[in-house]
C-alpha cells in the first residue's frame, strides 16, 4: 500500500521535529537563551524538503531510519542556520519567516548571529557521532560532503554571489551557477546522503546526484515564481523582494511562462534519472513534481 | 640544542601562514571577494597560540607534522571566524583587529558574516579529509571534539554569556565558567588535538586537558589585564572596552594585583600537569609562562 507523497512528507515533518527536539533540548543554564533561539530557528514550520530527500534516499539502500534521521536533522540545521543569517539586517533584512518574526526580530541580532553559528557547528557534531553510522569512514564522508556543500564553494559562495547580484547584470548562465551553489549543493547533499550512508554503488550515487541537480534548479525556479506570484499568507515569508531589490532571477530573465516550462522540464528530467531504482524511488519522483507545483 | 620559545612560536606562525595560504587559495571566480575576505580574516598576524598548542602536543606523540599542521589550521579558522563575528556591529562592534580594520570595515557586514560562516565550515572539511589522518576514527574524533569545543556548549555558549554579562552582575564563579566556555574550550581542544592525532593514552590525554584548563584561564586573566593596562599599539586591537561596557571581568572582580597573582599561580599549575612528559613538554611549559607575561 503506497503512501501518498503528502502523507510521507507529513511523516518526515513530524519525525524531524521530534529529532530536533531531542538533539537541541531546552537547557537549564544561564545561556539558555542561545538554545531557545536555536530551537526557534529550526522548530515549528518548514516543509523539511531536505530531510525528506535524506530519508527517502536512505530508504533506497535499506539504511537504518534512526541513522538517516540524524543526517536529516544535520542538513536541516545547516539549512536553518543559512536562513537565520540570510534574514539578518546586513543581508536580506527580512522580517518574516515561516509566518513568524525572523530570529533577529524575535531575539536580537547578536543572538541570531550566534544561534546560526551554533546550528552550523552542531550539524557537524551530529554527523561525526558514532550514533549516525557505525563506520567512521562513512561519517567522515558525510562531514566532508556536507562541509563542501555548505562552504565557500557551495552554499556560502552562492550567498555571496546573491549579494553581488544586486549590483550587476547576471545572465542565465551566471544565475544558474549562483542557484546551483546557493541552494543546489545542499539539495544535492541531501539526495546523496542516503547513498553515502548506504554505501551505494557509483552509478547509484551518480543517478541521485543528477536527480538532485535538476531538482535543485526546478526548486529554485519555482521559488522565483512564488516570489512573483505568491502571497505572504501562502509562503509565510516576505514576497516581491527580488523585484524590489532589482535582482536578476530566472523569472526576470526568462519571463513567467518560459520559467514555468523550464521548471516542468527539469522535474521530468530529474525523475528520469531515477529509473534505475524502479518503483522504489517513487516518492523521490513525486517530490520532483511537487516542488514545481507547490504554492508555498 | 633546544630552540627558544620565541623561535619555536615564530616557526609555527610561518608554517601556519603558509598552510592557510594553501588551504584558502585565491580563486578566479565571480565570488572571489568571499575568498579574499576569508584570507583577510585569518592571514597576516596573530600569535597563533592555538596552532602552536596543536603542533607541540602532536610532537609529544611523534605525529606527522604535516597532519598536525592541518589540524592547527582548522583550529585557527575557528578562532578567526569567532573574532570576525565577535567584531561585528551587533556584537562587540570593534574597529581594530591585529592592527588593521576589522573585516566588516575593510569589506562590509554581509561579507563578514559569510566569511565567518565559510571559515567555520572549512575547518570541519579540513579535519574530515583523509590527508589529516589515515584513520577515519581519529578524524571523526577531531571533528567531534572541535564541534563540541566551538559549539553552544563551548565557545558560542561563552560568547552568548559574554553578551549577557553587560546587563548583569556575574560573580567570580560565573566569570570563570564564561571564560572556560568562551576561550578555554578551544584552547583545550588545541592542546588535546595532538593527543587525539597521536592516539595518546587516557592519562596523557587528561594531563594535556588539565594543562589546557589552567592555561586557558591564565590566558584570559592576562587578556583582561591587557585590556586595562595595554595600549592599542601593543595589542593591535581596541583596549579599555570591558570597562567601557561595564563588563565584569577577572580584573574588575579581583583587582589588578590579585588577578596577576592568580594568573601566575595558574601558569605554575598548568606546567605541573605536564611533568609526566618530562622534558619533551618543555615548550608547552614555557608557553604557559609566556601567556601570562605577554604584552600583546
Amino acid at each position: 500500500m503506497p503512501k501518498t507523497l503528502t502523507a510521507a512528507m507529513a511523516d518526515t515533518v513530524e519525525q524531524v521535529e521530534a529529532a530536533i527536539d531531542v538533539l537541541l533540548p531546552r537547557v537549564d543554564l544561564p545561556e539558555a537563551r542561545l538554545f531557545e533561539a536555536m530551537r526557534y530557528g529550526c522548530l515549528g514550520g518548514g516543509k523539511r524538503l531536505r530531510p525528506f530527500l535524506v530519508m527517502e534516499s536512505a530508504r533506497l539502500f535499506g539504511v537504518n531510519p534512526a541513522c538517516a534521521l540524524r543526517a536529516a536533522a544535520a542538513v536541516e540545521f545547516i539549512h536553518c542556520y543559512s536562513l537565520v543569517h540570510d534574514d539578518l539586517p546586513a543581508m536580506d533584512d527580512s522580517d518574516l519567516r515561516r509566518g513568524r518574526p525572523t530570529l533577529h526580530l524575535e531575539y536580537d541580532e547578536a543572538t541570531a548571529i550566534l544561534a546560526g553559528d551554533a546550528l552550523l557547528t552542531v550539524a557537524f557534531e551530529i554527523l561525526a557521532d558514532p550514533e549516525t553510522h557505525e563506520d567512521a569512514q562513512v561519517r567522515c564522508r558525510l562531514v566532508s560532503a556536507l562541509a563542501k556543500a555548505a562552504g565557500p564553494r557551495g552554499m556560502v559562495g552562492g550567498q555571496m554571489l546573491d549579494l553581488m547580484a544586486e549590483d550587476r547584470t547576471f545572465d542565465i548562465g551566471a544565475i544558474t551557477r549562483l542557484q546551483r551553489l546557493k541552494t543546489g549543493e545542499l539539495i544535492a547533499f541531501s539526495a546523496t546522503a542516503g547513498a553515502i550512508l548506504g554505501r551505494a554503488s557509483p552509478p547509484q550515487h551518480h543517478a541521485l546526484q543528477a536527480y538532485a541537480h535538476d531538482l535543485g534548479l526546478a526548486f529554485q525556479i519555482a521559488d522565483d515564481l512564488l516570489d512573483v506570484e505568491g502571497t505572504e499568507a501562502e509562503t509565510g515569508k516576505s514576497v516581491g523582494r527580488d523585484e524590489g531589490a532589482n535582482k536578476a532571477t530566472f523569472v526576470s530573465i526568462l519571463g513567467v511562462e518560459r520559467a514555468r516550462e523550464q521548471a516542468g522540464r527539469l522535474a521530468d528530467q530529474a525523475m528520469a534519472h531515477l529509473d534505475i531504482f524502479e518503483d522504489r524511488a517513487d516518492m523521490l519522483k513525486q517530490v520532483a513534481r511537487y516542488v514545481v507545483d507547490r504554492r508555498s
